[in-house]
C-alpha cells in the first residue's frame, strides 16, 4: 500500500520511511540510493566528512538513483579546549591503545571539518533535501536552500527546540525521542531532561508546530511506523533498522552487536564523542564512565578517540567500538535495504489491517 | 466505537483503558468507579495502605461501581537502614521542615505497611483484577488469585522482567516506559538501564512474551492509545490523564502543576522515596540532587519525607511536593474521568479513521 501525505508529497518519496543520517561510515553511496530506490529516503551524513568527501558522496549517489535524497550537517556549537581535560582523557585511552598495540597519535590539526564549507558543497550541489542536527541552521540559510528548491529538515529533542525551529523556517522537523541510536540532538537546556520518550514527544511537538513531523527514537518494523503516523508524524526516520542492512558501511562486528543485542543494554554516553549519545553498552564505555564528567567536549573527545575507534573497528571485537544502536535495536535485522522498506510497508499494511478490524 | 481483544473480554470492559493505580491517595473511590463506571478499568493504588484501609477502600468503590475494578500493591524488597544515611538526609529534610514550619518526627515505627496482611485483605476481598509492582508476587499466591477468578498483571520495564512475570504465570503484564510519571517498577537490573522509551518496550516484550501486553508511558490521548495498539498492546494504562481528573484525590497543586505544565521538565527523582520516580522538577527535588547517591533505600527514605509530603500538600506552593508526572503531562485536562475516557475512545476512532484513509 501506499500512504501518501503532505510530506510524502513534499519529498517526491512513495513511502514515509527516512533512514536516518548516521555519520561515521554507514551511509555508503549504496545504502542511500537503495532506500531511495525502494521509495523511501536516504540520507548522507555527512558531518564528519571533510568538504570534498561529500561532494564525492553526492556525486556517487546520483549515479546510483535518480531519486530524492538528504544529506546531512552538524550545526556546530561551542566548545572549550582544556589541556587537562584533554591530557586526564588520553592517560585513560592510552590503556586502550595499548591493547589495540596503537601509539598515541599527534594532536589534531582540526577537531571537525569546516562547516561553512561543507555547507557551501551541499548548497552548490544542489540537493533535493538537506537535514541538520546539533543545533539551529540560521534563517538565511534555510531560506537560501528552499529558493534552490532544497527542503531543509532540523532536528528537535524537546518541544521547545521544535518551535525554536519552525520559528526559524525549515520546512520539517525530526522529533528524536530518547531511545533514538547515535548521538542526541539536544541543543537547548540540558541533555538529562531532554531525553524525552518517542511515545511522549512526538504528540506535543505535533500540536506545537504547523510543519510535518517525523518520529525518529525505537522505530524498527512496520508496527513502529503506524504508531508514529498515529501520534501524529507523518513519517519515521530509522537508524537501527537500516544499520544491520548489508549496503550500510558499519563494520562488521557492530551490525554482529546489533543483530545479536537481545537484553544487552544501550546507555547514553559522552565517552566516545564528548556529546551524549547510545550505544550497547562495552568495555571502553564501562570503564570511562568514572571520567565522563570531566571529560573534553564535543568534538575534542571524538578527535581524540578516532585513532581508537578506527583500531577497534578492524578487529572482531566491540569492546572498543562506539556501537551506536537504538533501545529496539534488538529487533534489528540481515537483509537489504530494498527488503527493510518493503517489509516495513508490508506491516504497516498488515497493522492497520488488524487494528481496523479489532 | 468499541475495541475489544482478548484482554478487554478477559477483563469485562468496554475499552482497552486502564487507569494507573497511583499510590498516595490520588484514586479514590470515585476516579475507579468513575472510570470502571465508564468502561475503562479503575485501579486502587493500595501500596502504602493500611491492610485496614485497603479494605474500607474497595468497600467504597464497591458501593460506586459494579464494574470490574483493580486493586495494586508493591512487592516489597530488600532494603537497608543506614543511620548515617538517614542523618544525613534529615539534616538536609530539617530545612524544609524549617519552611513548612513543622518538627522533625519521631521515628516511623514501620517503613512501610506489611505486605503479606495487605495481601490476605485483596485475596479476600476477591477483587476482579490484582497488579503489582516493584517486584514478581509468587506463582503460589498468582494460582491462589487465578483460582479464585481473580485476572493477576505484573509490571514490568525490560523484556527480561516480562519474561520472568510470564514465567511466574502472571496474565497480563504492564510494559512501564521510561516515560511513565511516579515510579519506576524496575526489579532487575539497574535502574538507569531499564529506563526504556515505550515506543522501544512494548514490541520487544510483546514480542517475549505469551499473554497480553498493556502500554504504560507517554500515552495522554486517543493518539497515544492507537499507537499503543500499533506496537501490539491490547490497552493502554495511563496515570497523568486521570491524575488530574476531578474525581481524582492529588492534591490541587499537583494538578495545578500538570495542567499548566507546558515546557516544564520532568526528572527522575530518589529524593522523596529512596526509589527513583519520574516528576515535574521542583526546589525539593533540585536541592536534594547533591545526596541523591547516598540516600537511604526506599522505603526509608519515603517514611522520612512523609511528614514533609503531608504538610506541602497542604499548600499552595508545589516546591516541595512529589509531582509525580509522565513526559506527555503538558497534555492532561480538567475534565471528569467519564469525559476523559469518552474523549479518548472518540480520538481513537478519529485517528483510525485518518490512518486507514491515508
Amino acid at each position: 500500500m501506499a500512504l501518501q501525505n503532505d510530506l510524502t508529497r513534499r519529498l517526491g518519496i512513495e513511502h514515509p520511511i527516512i533512514q536516518a543520517p548516521m555519520a561515521g561510515g554507514t551511509t555508503t553511496p549504496e545504502l542511500v540510493a537503495a532506500v531511495s530506490n525502494s521509495g523511501g529516503l536516504g540520507s548522507i551524513g555527512a558531518g564528519y566528512m571533510a568538504p570534498d568527501a561529500i561532494a564525492e558522496a553526492i556525486d556517487r549517489t546520483r549515479a546510483l538513483t535518480n531519486r530524492p535524497f538528504a544529506v546531512n550537517l552538524f550545526i556546530p556549537g561551542a566548545f572549550s579546549i582544556n589541556t587537562d581535560a584533554i591530557e586526564q582523557a588520553n592517560a585513560r585511552l592510552d590503556r586502550f591503545r595499548d591493547e589495540l598495540a596503537i601509539e598515541r597519535p599527534e594532536p589534531p590539526t582540526r577537531y571537525a571539518p569546516p562547516f561553512d564549507d561543507q555547507f557551501e558543497v551541499v548548497a552548490q550541489a544542489g540537493v533535493a533535501v538537506f537535514s541538520f542536527t546539533f543545533g539551529q541552521l540560521d534563517a538565511a540559510r534555510i531560506a537560501r536552500l528552499q529558493a534552490a528548491g532544497t527542503v531543509v529538515i532540523g532536528t528537535a529533542t524537546t518541544v521547545a527546540e521544535a518551535r525554536a525551529l519552525a520559528h526559524e523556517g525549515v520546512d520539517m522537523i525530526v522529533a528524536q525521542g530518547s531511545e533514538a541510536g547515535g548521538h542526541r540532538g539536544t541543543f537547548l537546556g540540558t541533555f538529562e531532561q531532554a531525553l524525552i520518550g518517542t511515545m511522549a514527544l512526538v504528540p506535543q511537538v505535533v500540536d506545537a508546530v504547523d510543519v510535518p513531523v517525523i518520529a525518529s527514537g525505537g522505530i524498527m518494523d512496520g508496527r513502529g511506523l503506524a504508531a508514529a503516523t498515529a501520534l501524529g508524524a507523518q513519517a519515521a526516520q530509522m537508524g537501527s533498522a537500516f544499520l544491520t542492512c548489508r549496503e550500510s558501511g558499519a563494520k562488521p562486528a557492530h551490525k554482529k552487536a546489533l543483530l545479536d543485542a537481545g537484553d544487552r543494554a544501550t546507555v547514553v554516553t559522552r565517552a566516545f564523542s564528548g556529546k551524549p549519545a547510545r550505544g550497547l553498552a562495552n568495555r571502553f564505555i564501562t570503564e570511562m564512565a568514572p571520567l565522563e564528567p570531566e571529560l573534553p567536549d564535543y568534538p575534542v573527545q571524538n578527535a581524540w578517540t578516532k585513532d581508537i575507534r578506527a583500531a577497534a573497528g578492524n578487529t572482531e571485537d566491540d569492546a572498543f567500538m562506539s556501537l551506536w544502536a537504538g533501545q529496539a535495536a534488538a529487533l534489528s535485522r540481515d537483509r537489504s535495504a530494498a527488503e527493510c522498506v518493503e517489509t516495513m510497508m508490508a506491516e504497516y499494511a498488515q497493522c492497520l489491517a488488524r487494528l481496523h478490524h479489532s
